[in-house]
């Protein structure tokens, strides 16, 4: 998840020699924050030392630095383990931080030395792709927007107040242009009687802004398309309804079939929409919170309070149990209930929120979580029924004038597992039905275990379907007592793949959502599926294109690439705000014990009110 | 799932007009015990009532009547819905008791009218297949076994201690014999230092007995295998490891490939093996215990306390959420925290415990969970590494001389859903792509749905793969205001199909199996995918027969049939007792409301600690 900020999931990963150490670990950087991992995120004096070196840099001549980016450049692998290795004993690996900065129009990758207090290098970037958009100029677009005399009087012909109208900035995407420009297009939304603006869409209107020029360089409004009332959208728990303003356009063409697609994670950030967790409501009362930072467009670090919080669960539900009754003379009854450890964070990509937990329990299983929420995309219409509907609409109606959009979400997770050290191997095991014709039993089939160790690349992309497929990472050189391999295995969750053709402009850019899953050896440089610079991106950088190599895997370093889809058709429930939906998968120890690691009795077992 | 007690999986089934009364419904349940639903499960006066009358009935000459079933005769669907619609004012639909008794070596199928105090038919049950064993006939088998000379001398030879040998009843399956009778084979298991007799198969062992003549028809000893020991099986918090008794044997010959299979449900009674729940730990603090009743072998009912459990979740999670940062000068946030209600059961059969959730949330969703935990089934062996097996020994090994064998579970659900009415309609919405080459739009692709609704059976047999079909019930007589039918879609968890060859035997027995989903029209005599009688069973009766004839189903009053599955090829965190693994599905709210009907706040939302 690029972002600047405190990068839990970078945390949670089981980067280091035992995984279960990872409990261990996660709590005390919340109990000991004045102690240093060489993984942690950057510290507000070090984003401000960063800032102050960058800007010193380019101070001769004065230029304009933007900045888009900054974030921890890790240290090498092999130094973490070796301080890890060392009890913490050895001196910290030197701290260096990464930034990426527009400056004339160019986009400039600086590396920065903390401990030298210098600057180590800096590149220009010339491939294709732009940086993550920053707030500052995403909102200066939609104020650009506002004044623009053009898009005043399109606001009154359609009997608007400009006053309740709010311009949001949205990535243009990559449809095989030559040449490109850092470019977004604003689209204006109602507010009027409501704060779900979401769901007010101002059709018929684009401004594309050029956003390193800060100008706008086109404006089209095609059409008056009535903008869906105001009642009924406002979720708020103290909103008042206020009287719906009604619009009627003069008709309505709908604009080809474009399926909009984003990049949450390199356009916009995730973390940097990472949001402030409320108390009691996003967490029980319970939860301990952390506090991280974003980097603002002048290279300030930015406080966002209660960006994580961590806390025990407690569900009512079962570790594992048994009643024994076949016992003479005996009543068995033995229960564990299931306390876990849930590390949440929110990221709020306008208007979709997304939830993500990782649950850490106390049998070694690690599950991870999305839960999907907030606004749906909507797109004004005419219509005010199904049965008036005789075209394709590309979603179902869900109030007068309201279209829901069909659409996708793909989350992919780079887990760069180590199972009890460094050297690993990805292992499928097939379970296979096997005839069973003419022996002595009378069956006719039975099913095996066909387990194959992946050697390259091309060997672990895997499409999963049936769910006849058990997904392990072992390690290869250390065995149980009994002479299994130390493992862990992913259990996917609900299984999706994309609808889009190969060739389709989205899906060349999102082209690792081809496979489930992709293993590869580590690499630092290697780190984002889609690459990082993917607003325009072409999909020529990022994880398939990287896998191309097929370069060995077996006995190696290496990194599981995970992707968890949703596809959404939308409903009446989900207006005007969505219930949750929960996708999920499980890491799972998989002979990484000798036996179960929990069965004596936990420390709630007596006291589940936790 | 079949039984003679409380049932609340069939309390929960969305039977009913509205869905969302069902809530209500089951708490009201609770509350007021004494006022009758007409599903309600006998109470123990009807079961008392019917052990007399049907004892009566074959008093003359005097017989021995052994019960096997004991359940409520459900009244006619339209009886039930009448009594419903007429907001109970109207008279309850007469009461009548449904019982499988076992009569001189014959299986009688009795009804007994409970309003009117009479027998109102007795049919001779002549097809394939016996009903479910009852306890006293599987234990007095398995002492049968004890106290047999040949099983004593086997004993003896091995140098264990015959106090410590339990004997349990397995049912043998149906592989292609012409004639039957009701047999058992009995398996025996060595505790002596531990209470987990599973982990301690005595290997080699067998006798075959006749339940309705209770003798040893056949006994085997075939070959000595080591006991496994009994060090780190017991799972006792309070357990004392004693010493561990070593046996060595002579030598050892796989028997063959046999996976066991078993029809937890129809042989041995998911209901029958519901055991009580420990309060604190199988269920949280808020829970309200219910009590149920089995009935036992001479027909009278025994209580079993806490059968059932319900409380009200508050895991953490979010019902749903938004943070809004795009409104100058406002940042809003509104989140709603998630509190369900659950109703839990565990059946333990035998070796498994299986924990049934049934969670209803406030958005109207319906979860539905079964977790797996308790006790694997091993096979002991002569092996004490990996490295010395060098055949296919059908699962892994979990500690020395002991295999976990690989397995597969399958839980079929029969969903007789009424959206809204009883007349509906199943829909498969596919998500297909298509190609958008040659239009002005830059997109080379779209996805759009194709929504078919199923006209006969066979449209609705559905072997799920890649997600992107969504499973639809709709009611095609109601429209939401914006023209939408109402419905509840069904959300598969991970889906699970069978691995063996359609002409082995145990899958010609659970053929339905080979679907993940099959609808058919209701019948109240279609109610167990497996059939009726399924000890024993050859599959010529249940789901996949029925479905044959191919009936209308479009704008019926049909039956979902859904199974979730599992393949377990267990590791060494299973040993000696396995951490619950969880598989799932969801009853989600489709256009069934007009928008999201948990808008407002809940009850709950200030004070989350419940």
């Amino acid at each position: 998840m690029k972002n600047s900020i405190s990068n839990h999931s970078e945390i949670m990963l089981p980067r280091l020699k035992n995984l279960i150490f990872f409990l261990v670990f996660l709590i005390s950087a919340v109990i000991s924050t004045s102690s240093y991992h060489p993984l942690d995120s950057l510290t507000p004096s070090e984003l401000n030392q960063t800032q102050t070196l960058v800007n010193d840099y380019f101070s001769s001549p004065p230029q304009n630095v933007r900045f888009h980016y900054v974030g921890l450049d890790e240290p090498e692998k092999s130094d973490v383990l070796s301080w890890q290795s060392s009890s913490h004993t050895q001196k910290i690996p030197s701290r260096r931080a990464f930034a990426i900065v527009r400056v004339n129009s160019k986009t400039h990758e600086v590396i920065v030395s903390l401990s030298n207090n210098s600057i180590i290098s800096d590149e220009i970037y010339n491939g294709y792709g732009y940086p993550l958009l920053n707030f500052a100029e995403q909102l200066a677009a939609g104020n650009l927007t506002l004044s623009y005399p053009p898009f005043i009087a399109s606001i009154q012909r359609r009997n608007l107040k400009l006053e309740e109208v709010v311009c949001l900035s949205f990535t243009v995407g990559w449809y095989a242009e030559i040449k490109s420009s850092r470019l977004v297009e604003v689209m204006c939304y109602y507010l009027n009687g409501t704060v779900n603006l979401y769901m007010r869409p101002i059709e018929g209107i684009t401004a594309t802004v050029d956003l390193d020029q800060m100008k706008i360089v086109a404006f089209r409004d095609r059409a008056v398309v009535p903008v869906p009332k105001a009642e009924g959208t406002d979720y708020r728990s103290n909103s008042s309804v206020q009287d719906l303003v009604k619009q009627v356009g003069p008709g309505f063409t709908l604009d080809g079939h474009v399926v909009r697609t984003f990049f949450d994670v390199g356009e916009y950030g995730f973390g940097l929409s990472t949001v402030t967790l409320e108390p009691l409501k996003d967490c029980p009362e319970n939860a301990t919170f952390m506090d991280g930072y974003i980097t603002s467009q002048d290279g300030s670090p930015v406080l966002v309070p209660n960006i994580i919080c961590i806390f025990e669960r407690y569900a009512g539900d079962i570790m594992w149990r048994h009643t024994e009754a076949g016992i003479p003379g005996q009543m068995i009854r033995e229960v564990r209930p299931e306390v876990s450890l849930v590390v949440r964070m929110v990221a709020a990509v306008g208007n979709y929120d997304y939830i993500v937990d990782w649950e850490f329990k106390e049998s070694g299983s690690i599950k991870v979580s999305v839960g999907l929420t907030g606004l749906l995309e909507v797109r004004g219409t005419i219509y005010t029924n199904k049965d008036q509907i005789r075209e394709e609409v590309y979603g179902p109606i869900l109030a007068e004038n309201t279209i829901g959009s069909n659409h996708d979400h793909f989350i992919n997770f780079n887990l760069d597992l180590d199972v009890d050290g460094v050297a690993n191997s990805f292992i499928k095991n097939n379970l296979q039905t096997v005839r069973a014709l003419g022996n002595t039993s009378p069956r006719r089939s039975y099913w095996k275990v066909n387990s194959q160790t992946a050697k390259t690349e091309s060997d672990a992309r895997i499409q999963l379907g049936s769910g006849a497929t058990e997904l392990l990472v072992v390690n290869p050189n250390k065995k149980t007592k009994v002479g299994n391999f130390v493992g862990y295995r992913l259990i996917p969750g609900v299984i999706t793949g994309p609808l889009l053709s190969s060739d389709d402009y989205p899906q060349i850019r999102g082209a690792f959502t081809k496979y489930n899953m992709w293993v590869t050896p580590y690499n630092k440089a290697e780190k984002w599926a889609a690459g990082l610079y993917t607003d325009q991106s072409h999909g020529d950088d990022g994880l398939p294109v990287w896998s191309l190599r097929n370069r060995k895997i077996e006995n190696k370093d290496i990194v599981l690439w995970y992707t968890l889809g949703f596809h959404h058709v939308p409903c009446q429930e989900d207006f005007p705000v969505m219930p949750t939906l929960t996708g999920s998968f499980e890491l799972r120890p998989t002979n990484f014990f000798e036996r179960n690691p929990v069965l004596k009795p936990s420390q709630y077992a007596t006291d589940p009110q936790i």
